[in-house]
């Protein structure tokens, strides 16, 4: 799979292929289906690419991708804004939203940290969540992050960062998932799920 | 995973969405992983399948993709035109290039015979290779195509196409994989393999 019989094609190829997990036999794929496809259809794929990465904004509150300003959930004022849900990008956002069990406002990071990957805490809206606790308003800052060590580390690195301010800090809850069998529950998870453990509240266990 | 915050993401998670293989899901990773990219990445990225679209030659001689008017398997002297290998796209003339195998030229249908797609004789290149036929120049075409209930389709149609003229008419050989036990082989193509079977060559058999 190595000459291609035309540079427009391999260079089209080769743009594909960057796309995450997408391999150059997956790319070939897209530009012969994209060949096939007319004009138009082909132009409105790649001007919606371009015009979302140049004419997006992120929300000056939450830094979430907004087409305003402000995002709709930090520009609704029957929100709690002095709850801040911490989250690694929009994807959570989308997540907890669609539980319909959260109330209060985010704040996105844009990532973690990682230093396999080259990601600091000067990369991510950290300076920002900070600048937001400390006008005062805040009075909770739930931490959902992943559960793996990056996410431990930008906790920890957060919670270090929020220490000298008067407010709550909490993660979200870790343990068996609902619906999981115990024997099939990691024994990490298990374990902390026996550390961590909750009083009975009967009707609420198994909601 | 329904309610996107911005339009523009939606649109291009939309675009993203109708490349093959590609979900809601994937897409929205993809979108996401462009909005970290730098403007110029994301705009090689846009042009390059439009410029491909739009820019695109096919040869005259084959329907192979091209940045010339005439392929550059075509232009070459050295190989036999009057062999033609019928394939149903350029990855099958990439693959059969790959062997090393075939000093021969193509001709690309662009597709096979395929009800349940809509895709029908009119969809593909057949007058061509009918009308390259036609000009009696062509000694042997070789049928490439799928071993599939299209292809075999596909192979029928053009053997009525091709029947009245002056050529040779063959299909690639079907049987057992090389490296591959007859017990892991399923029935049909074993069933085939013996119905097919060819003189024994010592040297040959385990090229």
């Amino acid at each position: 799979m190595q000459s291609y019989p035309s540079k427009l094609l391999e260079q089209a190829v080769n743009e594909l292929a960057k796309l995450p997990g997408i391999g150059r036999k997956t790319a070939l794929r897209m530009a012969l289906q994209l060949l096939k496809r007319n004009v138009q259809e082909v132009e409105s794929l790649g001007n919606a690419v371009i015009r979302m990465r140049n004419d997006i904004i992120y929300c000056k509150e939450c830094r979430n991708i907004s087409d305003q300003d402000v995002c709709s959930i930090c520009a609704n004022p029957k929100r709690d804004h002095a709850l801040v849900c911490v989250v690694e990008d929009i994807r959570d956002v989308m997540a907890i939203e669609n539980t319909g069990q959260f109330g209060g406002v985010y704040h996105v990071l844009g990532g973690i940290i990682s230093p396999m990957e080259g990601i600091g805490p000067q990369n991510l809206h950290i300076d920002a969540l900070v600048a937001r606790v400390a006008t005062g308003t805040v009075g909770e800052v739930i931490l959902a992050l992943p559960t793996t060590i990056e996410g431990d580390t930008t906790n920890f690195y957060l919670f270090r960062k929020l220490a000298e301010f008067n407010l709550k800090l909490t993660t979200i809850a870790r343990g068996v998932s609902i619906g999981d069998e115990l024997e099939h529950t990691d024994e990490v998870t298990l374990g902390r799920s026996i550390l961590n453990r909750t009083p009975y509240e009967s009707g609420l266990s198994r909601k």
